[in-house]
């Protein structure tokens, strides 16, 4: 990953990450509204964006959260995949996630009724998707006004504008993009970082020109999201909203499952290590690569229990390296899920160093203060190296010795920044 | 649970919920020691503790972490209890858990083995338990040479002594009794609070003389803690040394399961509330209530979810009632999970007031003010009541709508001083 002298710089470099594939156009559109829920000082800011498709699509697909209580644009979402052939692109909200409130599902069909007349298509031709506050309504009337205006700014250059109009206390902007043959794949992602208030929602949205069918850019997007987006953890609360959506206006070259697999993932990837780093509050980023487990699921949940240990999150927040959390983190994991462990076969490194093997730490005075070191030197220091702010990472590398199974997750620390921002989140 | 006017007074009143059962003598010394681990200024504090039966008995019980990496104390505790007829009682120090450190298991043999020499006994008819830093090395040398001091100790009053001496960060000594006919059971605790760094890490023990079998007291005590400890939660780290242990001396009355049962959740569960409350970091003390789950299994999972749930911690921790917050933790177990839910079924209170029913959010500007209001009244405040500093929960109550489970979870939010506790524990 890489750093820039400065935010300006980034954003600058950011542009080059954000062209549109063929066939698709852009818009964001900032508003203000008064929320029914709370008394406010003065109106509360939200964007609305649009993503869509010059041309109605039969190649989309989608990944939604696990968690029971969905918003109500996932549950939307869900029914587009299973009702809908063709699809021209999702609308996109920050501020209130429209989430178990009143009325919430009429709420959202209705400002896509809408935008379908502007559009002479269908509303059902269309996703919704939105990430902020939970239990507050869509304000539907402000929304749909602001239609027309948003439609105006529709461009074909440049997704920029909904990475940036999509966010919620994200410290920056986040998109990737790839040239396969005489196509293009462009990836935004919005969420989480160590500081996301609001239940780490995580929103991703892939444009691609590729010609794809339906049934490979769905099964692409699900084989690609387990290993990337499945596979980072900032604080193990997994929301109503995290969504994945995929779209293909198939103008360009046509290209197997595999190849276009692995260019997804090829930005997918590093997209999800920028959710994770772009906390404000996040100080360390947490690697933590599993191998020889049962199978990669157990490797995966191996790594989640120790990235979302807060003890070992708050260690390595504090530069201490108290191994002895890592052990009490895995073996929770697998106590609490019946599953079996060798101490004997178990080896554990910590930024390269052994400090777990054959049944036993593997510690001395040295060792300790070695550790201590790599602890601190992948810190955000006070003199940050520039924009991001930094790209190291604390290394925990953890062989179970039971099987082949691997998995590698990505996860933050635990700061007196996070606790800030999430008790004061809404005030 | 009592407030008291100063923490002199809390430890005067302490003197009267410590009488030992008869049948029991306890001890506690303090010496220092050098680790080999890390250097040192000065020597560390330890102390070594001993509840000891005047005679061997064939009724006694123990449960232990489901931890799949537990300390050599549990490792050996669970030998013992397959394996020996009869016990004299059980050695605790604190300081250093014993846990994956080379040789650790002989070390603690070894040190039981003298201790049987003093006594006249088989070390085998002794229990070790040790909390503190996992991965060190216990000095065995120094705690085998404190013996004969910690005899001459011995006294047949209070087990006060024991309840201060097991203690690591815990805020202050904890312990309960009660009489039953013409017996008694006393259980101290140590562990966990807000601020307990070292994993955690819960002892109990519990002493009577009643007159029961080890088959009742086994069973007794696995049904007991299933409703008491096991509904705790901290930070959601299960601690590799968990442990609660029973004994009886089997002076006096004889009792029934029943009776015997009813009297041990009498004490085990206001001691279980003391272990959640004596952080000096924890603020709020979150208590779920839970009923119409499936089963009682799948209420405590839901319970578990809220109150481990970093993101509702830390609302909480602000006074923010962002109870969106809540249904997320609860969706997120329950998708994970594999089980079923229906929205249209759940309601859930705040401090009593109904937050959320028939599917959603029941929120207005006033409700949110009242809801702010109560979250703060249940604060430690900036002059605390007495000693403990307050005796106040925030209650959130659950009523999933699908069958008759039933659960009841204690758990704290996530404060600033936990941050600073567990980042900075060791150094």
């Amino acid at each position: 990953m890489e750093i820039y002298n400065s935010k300006e710089d980034y954003l600058k470099e950011l542009e080059s990450r954000c062209p549109l594939p063929a066939g698709f156009k852009a818009a964001s559109l900032p508003f203000t509204f008064i929320p029914d829920e709370r008394p406010v000082d003065k109106p509360l800011p939200m964007k609305i964006n649009l993503i869509l498709l010059d041309e109605p699509t039969d190649s989309f697909g989608g990944v939604f959260t696990r968690n029971k209580f969905p918003g109500n644009p996932v549950i939307i979402g869900r029914k587009r995949l299973d009702e809908e052939k063709l699809t021209r692109g999702v609308l996109i909200n920050n501020k209130i996630s429209n989430v178990c409130a009143p009325g919430g599902e009429e709420t959202a069909e209705d400002i896509l009724a809408k935008l379908g007349e502007h559009l002479g298509c269908n509303g059902k031709e269309l996703f919704p998707s939105s990430t902020g506050i939970i239990g507050w309504k869509l304000p539907g009337h402000d929304m749909k006004k602001a239609l027309p205006d948003l439609l105006k700014k529709l461009q074909d250059e440049s997704i920029c504008c909904v990475a940036n109009g999509i966010m919620t206390t994200d410290a920056y902007p986040k998109s990737r993009t790839v040239k396969v043959r005489n196509g293009r794949i462009t990836a935004i992602g919005k969420g989480a970082g160590m500081i996301e208030p609001n239940m780490a929602t995580m929103l991703i949205f892939i444009l691609t020109d590729l010609d794809v069918s339906r049934e490979i850019i769905q099964e692409s997007l699900s084989e690609v999201v387990e290993k990337t987006f499945n596979c980072i953890s900032v604080d193990s609360d997994q929301s109503t909203s995290d969504t994945a959506l995929i779209f293909s206006s198939r103008k360009k070259a046509s290209v197997s499952k595999e190849e276009f697999k692995a260019a997804l993932y090829d930005i997918c990837k590093p997209l999800a290590e920028d959710i994770v780093r772009n906390g404000e509050g996040t100080s360390h980023v947490i690697k933590v690569e599993v191998s020889g487990a049962e199978n990669d699921e157990i490797a995966r949940g191996i790594g989640k229990a120790i990235v979302n240990a807060p003890l070992v999150k708050t260690a390595i927040y504090g530069n201490d390296p108290n191994v002895g959390r890592f052990i009490q983190a895995i073996g929770d994991y697998l106590g609490n899920n019946g599953l079996e462990a060798d101490r004997n076969h178990l080896r554990i490194l910590l930024g390269g160093e052994e400090i777990f093997a054959e049944g036993f730490f593997r510690l001395d005075i040295d060792k300790e203060a070695r550790l201590s070191a790599y602890l601190k030197d992948a810190a955000l220091s006070e003199k940050p190296l520039g924009y991001p702010e930094h790209n190291k990472s604390v290394l925990i590398s953890v062989e179970m010795g039971m099987g082949t199974g691997i998995a590698e997750v990505v996860g933050s620390d635990l700061s007196h920044e996070y606790v800030h921002e999430n008790a004061d989140y809404r005030t």
